[in-house]
């Protein structure tokens, strides 16, 4: 399951170069994973009311970049969950201007929730078997 | 050769789950490269000036989060360039705050000049001995 | 006339305390604007290539903070230019949730090229009439 | 009661017009107070925890532009409590680049506790007179 998030680049994303500043992909990133995940009703709203998660905090984050975008130009985000294990999902994003791909990236997270004992704030936990079956990933 | 920059978390950084914004360690890791390159008398004006780049765009960014930073933390910024091929080359960063790290990341950049006839508006060029030289990469 | 842009607030636009940090009202407010004079043929890149000008930077900008708004709140903002002087002019924007004001604010701005000689890097020009016109402010 | 915070402009802070994007003025003004306010014992978590206040919520904000401001200028950011009434305080901050004036501009913030029968989730305050004198306001 794939969906689709379309984003129109602002003068305020743009830096000197004429071109988006790179931080602002991991931002739509997390905004397109938001709006993939709502559909299935895993919005981050969702996680923390029905699952009482801590949302699902950010491992680790990579872009690719291809192509420039520039000031106006509309970015289709493709966004698809490509990975989903025991506490961990990777959610995958491709970033087009028309048929040109702008980027590519992806964000892996984790399944956990609060423990105030952990330096990091939270311990990890198995992601449910009911949202597993949601993203696609049923056993 | 590495350098160290400071950054205090700011309320503005952190989002409703009280720590920083993933996205903001990439903004930082751009500002740490910068103050890093800059002493080796290679800032983003310099290379401009000087080599007639356009800077030195990305190809990739990468980012692993080990613990969350929060609102007035200090963050030391480590900073080294790790790799330095032909047209490309690797920055990296460790985030921590005192002995805890909070994130570790690198971004790829390229050696380019404009050319408007390309669709990316740019085209890769090697990287002259002299900055490899100042880079630690002499060969 | 009147225009509406809409913006859903994201979780990376609000701060520790739930709410949207400040600021990025302002950055809405120069993409509503932008929305506004773009569907009158004067969005920053025409104001450039037709009529030579450095976009229109800023004089000023305020804003008064009515109510909160909050991640996945959709803003609709509603958009007028209030006043055009000799070398100014004000756009000013109401944002909504359903029919409760967020936020209401206004930017002033100056018709200007570039003038190296002077500390700002430009100077103030009269608004062109066809201008003027176009934003219902003809003489 | 003055006190003196600097921010060096960073790329990311700047626009396609290579001077920094107005609404990071506002980012930077709430960082100057609060970085004013700390000194005084009267942080954001000094709020929270001290006086049980939702820290400073935003009644207005507003900003002059006198000249630009650009990548990797040091911007001197002046601060001072110009005024303190029942339940409001106003925060003033002058930017300077060198001697030259490149910003004013004040946020009104407002003494208050959460409400959450009221739409705006809050109710206003008087504020404690501590507070008042801690600020240079005894009455």
């Amino acid at each position: 399951m794939k969906s689709i998030h379309t984003v129109q680049v602002m003068w305020s994303d743009c830096d000197p170069a004429e071109i988006v500043f790179f931080a602002n992909y991991f931002r739509w990133m997390d905004e397109a994973a938001h709006v993939h995940l709502s559909k299935l009703g895993l919005g981050w709203h969702d996680l923390q009311h029905k699952y009482g998660t801590l949302g699902l905090p950010l491992v680790s984050a990579h872009a690719d970049f291809k192509s420039p975008s520039r000031f106006t130009d509309v970015l289709t985000i493709e966004t698809e969950v490509t990975e989903c294990s025991t506490r961990t999902l990777t959610i995958a994003h491709i970033f087009r201007i028309g048929e040109r791909i702008a980027a590519e990236g992806w964000t892996k997270r984790i399944w956990c929730r609060a423990d105030p004992s952990k330096p990091s704030g939270m311990v990890a936990e198995p992601i449910p078997q009911d949202v597993k079956a949601l993203l696609g990933f049923a056993e």
